[in-house]
């Protein structure tokens, strides 16, 4: 096994999404095979677990509960899709891995960071990713570049103070593990960006 | 909190059932509210999880997913039902509870004790039992106990190979962690091992 695995996190509006694009062009172009992926993953398992996670019915649900069926969501979306890729020397881009649920469950829920990260370690089975991508942008940028700052209501500032929240927990992660992530500037230009990310998987021997 | 949670742990056919009974009118004649209960334990998202471990459809299963969904159903039972039993002082008889998982994933599955009770650990939020009563028999005596040794077949050998693999997993976790173990001779009558358990009860306080 020894394909490439590129984890992205960041933000909502960091601008993932485009750069996942633009860095699968980049891979197709030098004859590489890539698979974009997320969780749950398309897998059939991950599917009816996260239908358990998001069921509005499930209100009784615990925190540790909501933990460990996201952590078995992604130890089958590990072991059903991304290790296979691997094994066949794909490049493998997952839009928000581990990270993720260390910010969202291990902070969001309280239920702390080395607690989440324990779980998740047994659900990835050693399959870190090369490189970790974080694309840096504050909400209040990222929303007013997209034009939403001026109106906005309670909801809006609600949403602000939420997001605002999960950059403080990517910014407390990052300091706590510097050496896992690929700090980008995502205030940037895309072009600027996508260079950015060129120039960093190439210092580290990965492009 | 403080209630009294006992779990029960042996091989099938060890008396479990039976001296679950008379411990509960054991405990109904001191005027105590008990609650019997075994995973997924009657809470609706539990039954959930346990059906999507069930179901044949999900072959691709990864022993991982499988682990963490069995610790997740767990922590869903400790938090909606036993917690609960427990802050109201009731005392909670759990049949079978982590030490199964460790043998059955942990040691049947190959995933490792301590990795198993790592995700265990999350999930029961320290709700450690008071006390854990190990039913001492082997597989051999007690099918013969059951006058089912004779009429062995190929099945029944292959059924009698598996409950031995139980039952010295269960050996090897005593060894391991002889401190969470109460071990009583489940060869004697019904009455004397009811005995037995009453007598340990006292001797540490909980009877």
């Amino acid at each position: 096994m020894k394909g490439l695995f590129i984890t992205i996190e960041g933000p909502d509006g960091a601008g993932k999404s485009t750069q996942i694009e633009l860095l699968k062009k980049y891979f197709k172009e030098k004859g590489k095979n890539i698979v974009i992926t997320r969780e749950p993953g398309g897998t059939l398992i991950s599917e009816k677990i996260r239908d358990i996670i998001l069921d509005n019915e499930n209100i009784k649900m615990e925190y540790t509960t909501e933990a460990l069926l996201y952590a078995a969501s992604r130890a089958q979306h590990v072991g059903e899709k991304i290790i296979p890729a691997l094994k066949k020397r794909q490049v493998v881009i997952c839009d928000r891995f581990v990270h993720s649920s260390l910010i969202y469950q291990g902070l969001g829920r309280g239920l702390g960071i080395e607690e989440v990260k324990k779980i998740n370690d047994f659900a990835i089975k050693g399959i870190m990713p090369d490189i970790t991508l974080f694309f840096d942008i504050s909400p209040e940028v990222a929303l007013k570049r997209k034009g939403k700052i001026d109106k906005r209501d309670r909801l809006e500032n609600e949403k602000i103070d939420f997001h605002k929240k999960v950059y403080d927990g990517y910014k407390k992660l990052i300091e706590k593990y510097p050496e896992e992530f690929t700090v980008i500037d995502a205030t940037k230009s895309i072009e600027d960006i996508h260079e950015d990310v060129i120039n960093k998987l190439y210092e580290k021997g990965l492009s």
